[in-house]
């Protein structure tokens, strides 16, 4: 079991785990060309089966080497759902539905956990949302107001945009990232309901200033986490100034004792 | 009526209120669907009308309660306004107009009102308002200089686009989100009047150059506002600060008392 | 003229101007609508004659009083400048020519040397363009060698796009607004040269960049400037340093003394 | 030698080199112009010639006085590159495809080179891209676990967008700058695939998040760089602070000199 250990925690496993990532994601890419799989029959097929097999390893030399620690890591558990969904995606019976297939290429994201950088960037990018939840939720709030209102006026005339609330949704997403909102969708609304912008404008103008407030948020957040790492460093400062106060409480002490030693002295 | 105020100021009650905005928006989205409406016969319409009445209560009861004080808070405002629109256009005679139907909608708006954290939110984003004031009234100085210009170049040939000032209007705000502003309008412009280009792309420019100028400001003012926050926090040292000038000046007393009895001593 | 002079320096002076701009800006609104024109005749052209003739007025009044420190003012030329084309503008013989009465609206633009937070944000946008000057040279040249580049690569094949350089310009213009870029035009021109991407993708990474760095130079000159305002607003601390500084110096020389006392006592 | 090092160094010579990439940069632009070409003959093509031949003869009289010198500074090489491709480019053999006609549009880049504050402005953009390696790599990852999933789903029924990987790649960037996303591209898709919204609203949604922590990278690290030089712009109080200590531990000294002589005197 030592010897296990050993190998688990050496940087050869983790590089070699690594490897076997970017091999699978290769593959995973070539299989898309129809040329490829002719030329290669069966091949990648094989090497995305043996790929999954090495990470299933993986998961269990680590589950056995650390027990329950395992899964007090929450990139360990994350590794461990993308492998446990790519295994019972790759069940015969399931792989007939083709958008199952897919499962496979998000075993690209033990990249993630792979690489000690781009842990700290999502970890970064996790920590920074709590900040933005308050927001998201005043935005789903207009959101939810907009759909409704947008499904009660145009779900008659305009069906394939506004239709149902889940359409208007949809719809409310595309106009929050202006993609032909007012050429391909206002303007024809307009030409029935001439009040239409009246709609539009402001959902605009409201979703524009939401997000704009997201970013600030964001930016504000990390520009006080740097300028707080800054003033820290800038401690020993702070150090040398309580010397100085210690310093001179001594000096106040000696001068006292000196005062009263002079008066009895007289 | 101490009884009243007991329960108006509890946490259940707010709790209780939450919970049949909450009710009355999901109601309000699934109205919309012709299938549940079919399904349901009048139970959401009862619905809806029971919340309002709730609703209307909710504020009597506060008025009761609070009285004049009532009405000092912005909040208490803001619902009173939302309902009394809302009971007004529930009545009979107008409710035929479909547009007033929507002001129910406005409803869920209460969710700000009720939730502390979107409270604040909401009033931050008021507190920045001011602060863009000025680069609004330039904002809309542009706005109006480039849409009687343009009414007055356009209108005949364009007047899907530029036939008033309004149409205009709505024009440049179209352009000012960039959708479609070259491709399906300044480009069949252009082939009219050739010289077009120097309409569109100083308004393209000017006013992403005065939205840059909104958005530094909102930033700006996040980040002054954040560091002033921090210079607060840091006080403590100013306090250290302050007590070492105040030692020293003891002192400097001490001191000038024994040279002053060392030369009488002399 | 010490009465003119007061009448040129009171409030109710430049207040009565912006009223003039005012009621010259809506008349330049309304003459836009054929009705309104019909409806009132000539009215609305005396009225712009009038207004017009007022500036002149107020332009004169100004030099008489100020004499040549009336041009030693920035805004002074900026208003000197927009009656006098507006006047060469309304000369008959010119105004035959449609576009010249477009000059006329500028008129609204002394709205901005007539109300002084107007005055401060165009002046702080005015200064903050030095600083993207070097950028925007920068900008101009990866311009000019796109443009050069597409319309060698383009334009006997589509010469509507990119037929000249200046079309081109304009054209690259779009692409950096993103208006577009791809649906409407690269791809249609991958249809015909499939490695035209190599020639968008990266026009569009690039532009992106410069701006990105445009807009930060502008946030950054933002908040250190703000910045070197709060630390001028924290001098009093500096203030009670330096004469902490000069009392322990003081301080020194005392103990100094009082050494060379106590051994001359010795 | 002394001579030609002095002319190489000498303001006049750099001057004169910026001079010939103008006029080469201009006879570049004009011979777009098949106007131009007519009127002018093979005039702009002995003038493109001559230049080159300049910036050839630049580079041998550099080297010939710095010697090894000449390839320890990035900027030399940045030229010499740019020469060298020309040169070789201008070959009668290879001139004959069209496309490396262009290589010879990159020697405006010579600009940047010869023009300080463009070096800066390049090379400070040079410095913020390795801050945001890490997130490209993330960014490149997302892409690409993206174009496996998009080519796996849509490549046989929109084999114009998803056909293949590069293909899905292009695509996946268009939909980045949020070009025709919806309204072209995903709602004729999901007419076919209904549920093909929750693969384009996830990728806008995650590839602007990452932008957006790109963008807020380069403006954290810039205010950080430029709040570092402002503290050290202070330096000058820090050294005040600093000789107060030692002013300080000086008068403790002489006191107990004081108090110890002063006991001795009892």
């Amino acid at each position: 079991m030592r010897f296990v250990e050993k190998i688990v925690r050496s940087r050869q496993f983790s590089g070699f785990i690594l490897l076997v990532v970017l091999i699978n994601s290769i593959a995973l890419g070539l299989q898309t060309s129809p040329a490829v799989i002719e030329a290669t029959g069966d091949l990648f097929f094989i090497v995305d089966k043996v790929c999954l097999y090495i990470f299933v390893l993986e998961a269990i030399l680590k589950i056995s080497v650390f027990r329950l620690g395992y899964f007090s890591r929450g990139w360990n558990w994350f590794d461990f759902i993308i492998v446990f969904c790519s295994l019972i995606a790759d069940f015969e019976v399931l792989s007939s539905f083709r958008v199952l297939r897919i499962i496979r290429v998000f075993r690209a994201l033990k990249f993630i956990s792979g690489i000690r950088h781009l842990q700290i960037i999502v970890t970064a990018i996790g920590h920074s949302l709590p900040s933005i939840g308050w927001t998201s939720l005043l935005m789903s709030l207009i959101y939810y107001i907009f759909s409704v209102m947008g499904t009660m006026l145009f779900a008659e005339a305009f069906p394939q945009w506004f239709g149902s609330i889940p359409k208007t949704m949809y719809t409310l997403f595309q106009v929050m990232t202006l993609d032909g909102w007012s050429m391909d969708m206002a303007r024809p609304i307009m030409e029935q309901f001439p009040f239409a912008w009246l709609y539009f404008v402001p959902f605009v103008v409201i979703s524009a200033f939401i997000v704009l407030n997201i970013v600030v948020g964001i930016v504000v957040n990390s520009i006080s986490e740097v300028s707080m790492e800054l003033s820290a460093m800038k401690r020993p400062e702070g150090d040398r100034d309580r010397k100085v106060a210690e310093e001179i409480d001594k000096m106040r002490k000696i001068l006292d004792n000196l005062e009263r030693s002079l008066k009895g002295n007289r």
